[in-house]
C-alpha cells in the first residue's frame, strides 16, 4: 500500500529535504506550497498544530498525523474531528529544556549578573556564589521533559520531587505528589519547574495558594506552558518579595503585551518562547521512525489521548 | 603513637569543629590562635598553602601537611623545605568547578545577557538559541576538575578533547593531546578550558599562538591558574573580535587592578576568584580520610610531587 504525505511546517523545505533523503519505501510527499489541491488525497500529515488544525476540514483522507511540537492544543478544539492517529514530538526536547533551564539555575546560584554588574562597575566581587548541590527542584509534570530535567537535576547532586496526576516512572524522581499534595509539594522548595502541558487540569496551578506555600528563597521557572500560572498571583508574590525570581519563557499571551506587569515585576528574567523550539533534523527522525512503524505494522510512538490532552 | 595538629586556616574555628567531630583517635589539635607557643611540636599540619609556607620555618618536627586548596604554590617556592609528606584536596573541586563552567557555557549558548538587555528595552526577543549539544570543548589539564568537566560535558552532549602532560585516564575525553599538539588542540574548539596547576610547564600555556589558533567563534574559560594565560595577548585577541569572549577568574595579580585592560575589553566576563572556593564542610573530610590512613600505615591520597607542582 502506499501513502500520501502532506507537510505543512514553516520549514516545510527543510523537512522535505530530510524526509526524502530518508529513502522512505512507498511514499509520496506533497509539501505546502502546492497543498491546496491534494489534501483530499493525503492519508498523512505532518507539520505545526496550528497549521494542522487549520487544514483539518480539507484532509478527508486523513490516517495519522504527526506533530513537530510537543504541545498539541490547536488539534484539541472539540469542534476539531479526532478520527485520526495523531502523534506529537517526544524525547527531543528534553536535552533543550535541560540546557535552557540550568542555564538560568547556574545563573541564579552563581549570581551572575551581580557579578556582571559589579565588573560594569569596575568591581572586584569576591560574594560567595551558591551551589546547586543538595538544593530541591520540583517539577509539575514529569513526562520525557521532566526525565530529562530530573537527570541533569541529579547529574548537579539535587534533590527532587515531582507533582504528576499520576505517573510514577521516573527513577530520578526521589519522592511523588499527586493531586490535593500540591501545597506540600510546593513546601521546601528552591526551584519550582512547570513543565506541564496546557490541559483543564493543569490551568492555574501555580496560582497564589501555591505560590504562598513556596519558601522566599525559591525560583520559579515556566518553559511549559503559560495557562499553567496564575499571572496576576505571580506578579504579586514577586512585587512584594515573597519569591526570590521567576524565569519565564511562555504566558497566556504572546508575545507578552508591553504593558504587562510582568516585564517590570522585581527579579523576572523573560526569555521570549525560545526555551525548546523545534530543530527540523531533530523532528524529522521521529516522523521517519514512526513511519517505518506505520508500514511494518507496529503501533506509532507519542500518541495523544484527545481526551486526556496529551 | 600519638600525633599533634596543628590548624592554620581562616577557618580556624569551622575546622577545628568539624575535626573534633570526628573524633581522631590519638590527636591532640591546635588551632592557629595559640599556635606560636606549639608550633615546633607539631608533626601535622593542614590549612591553606600560604599560611603553612608561612610557618614552615617554625614546624620543624613536620611529617605531613594536609593542604585545604588544589593549587600549593606557596608550599613549591624552592627556598622551603620539602622533607614531609604534602598533600592537596582533591575531588572537592570538580563538581563547584562544573558548575561554573557549565553556568557561563550555557549563559553563552542561551545568549542569557542579550536576552536580558532585551528585556530590559522591553523587547520581546525571540532570537533563537544555541545549544551545547555537539560542541567541541577543550579541555588543558585533566586531572580529577578537568574529569568532572568532562563527565558534564558528556551529559550535555558534548565532545571533549584534552590537552595533558602525559596522561589519558579520563574516559570522558574523546581525543588526548600532549606536548607540541597544543595548536592542534586548539584548532576547532567552540570553547577552551584551563584547569591546569600552576607550573612551570603550563605558564603562558595560552599565548599569542594558540588564542590565534582558535576559531573565532570560541569562548576562552580560565578557572584555574592566572599565569597559564598571556593576558596581554588574551586582551588583543578580544579588542580584535578573534575570540568571540572570555570568562575569567583568575589572573596574574589579583584582584585584578582596577586600571587592567582585561576589565575592558569586549566580551568579557570577571568573577572575581569564586569558581571554586574551599568550603570546610568538604576539606575536612579529606584531612579526616587522609589521617585515618596514616594511622592505619595506609598511603595518604593526592600526594603533591614536588617537583612536578601538582
Amino acid at each position: 500500500m502506499s501513502h500520501s504525505l502532506l507537510i505543512l511546517s514553516r520549514h516545510a523545505n527543510d523537512y522535505r529535504r530530510l524526509i526524502d533523503a530518508a529513502r522512505l519505501p512507498d511514499l509520496r510527499v506533497t509539501s505546502s506550497s502546492d497543498a491546496a489541491a491534494s489534501a483530499g488525497e493525503c492519508d498523512l500529515a505532518f507539520g505545526e498544530p496550528s497549521l494542522l488544525a487549520h487544514a483539518l476540514p480539507r484532509l478527508t483522507a486523513l490516517r495519522w498525523a504527526q506533530a513537530t511540537w510537543a504541545g498539541v492544543e490547536p488539534l484539541l478544539n472539540p469542534s476539531l474531528r479526532r478520527d485520526y492517529v495523531l502523534t506529537n514530538a517526544r524525547g527531543v526536547f528534553g536535552a533543550l529544556m535541560s540546557e535552557y533551564v540550568f542555564a538560568y539555575l547556574l545563573a541564579h546560584e552563581r549570581l551572575l549578573l551581580k557579578k556582571y554588574a559589579s565588573q560594569q562597575a569596575g568591581r572586584w566581587d569576591p560574594t560567595p556564589p551558591g551551589s546547586l548541590r543538595g538544593k530541591l527542584i520540583g517539577l509539575i509534570g514529569v513526562g520525557s521533559i521532566g526525565a530529562a530535567l530530573a537527570r541533569t537535576a541529579k547529574h548537579f547532586g539535587m534533590r527532587v520531587h515531582g507533582y504528576t496526576r499520576a505517573s510514577e516512572t521516573c527513577a530520578d524522581v526521589d519522592v511523588y505528589f499527586h493531586g490535593d499534595q500540591r501545597l506540600a509539594f510546593a513546601a521546601d522548595l528552591d526551584y519550582l519547574v512547570t513543565v506541564a502541558p496546557n490541559t483543564a487540569g493543569t490551568r492555574h496551578l501555580v496560582d497564589a495558594a501555591l505560590l504562598a506555600a513556596l519558601p522566599s528563597r525559591a525560583v520559579f521557572v515556566n518553559p511549559g506552558r503559560g495557562s499553567v500560572v496564575d499571572e496576576a498571583a505571580l506578579a504579586a508574590a514577586l512585587r512584594e518579595g515573597r519569591l526570590a525570581g521567576a524565569v519565564l519563557d511562555v504566558f497566556q499571551t504572546e508575545p507578552l503585551p508591553s504593558d504587562h506587569e510582568l516585564w517590570r515585576a522585581p527579579n523576572v528574567l523573560i526569555t521570549s518562547h525560545t526555551a525548546a523550539q523545534s530543530h527540523p533534523e531533530d523532528i524529522a527522525p521521529v516522523f521517519v521512525e514512526n513511519y517505518l512503524r506505520l508500514v511494518g505494522g507496529e503501533p506509532l510512538k507519542y500518541q495523544v489521548d484527545f481526551e486526556r490532552g496529551y
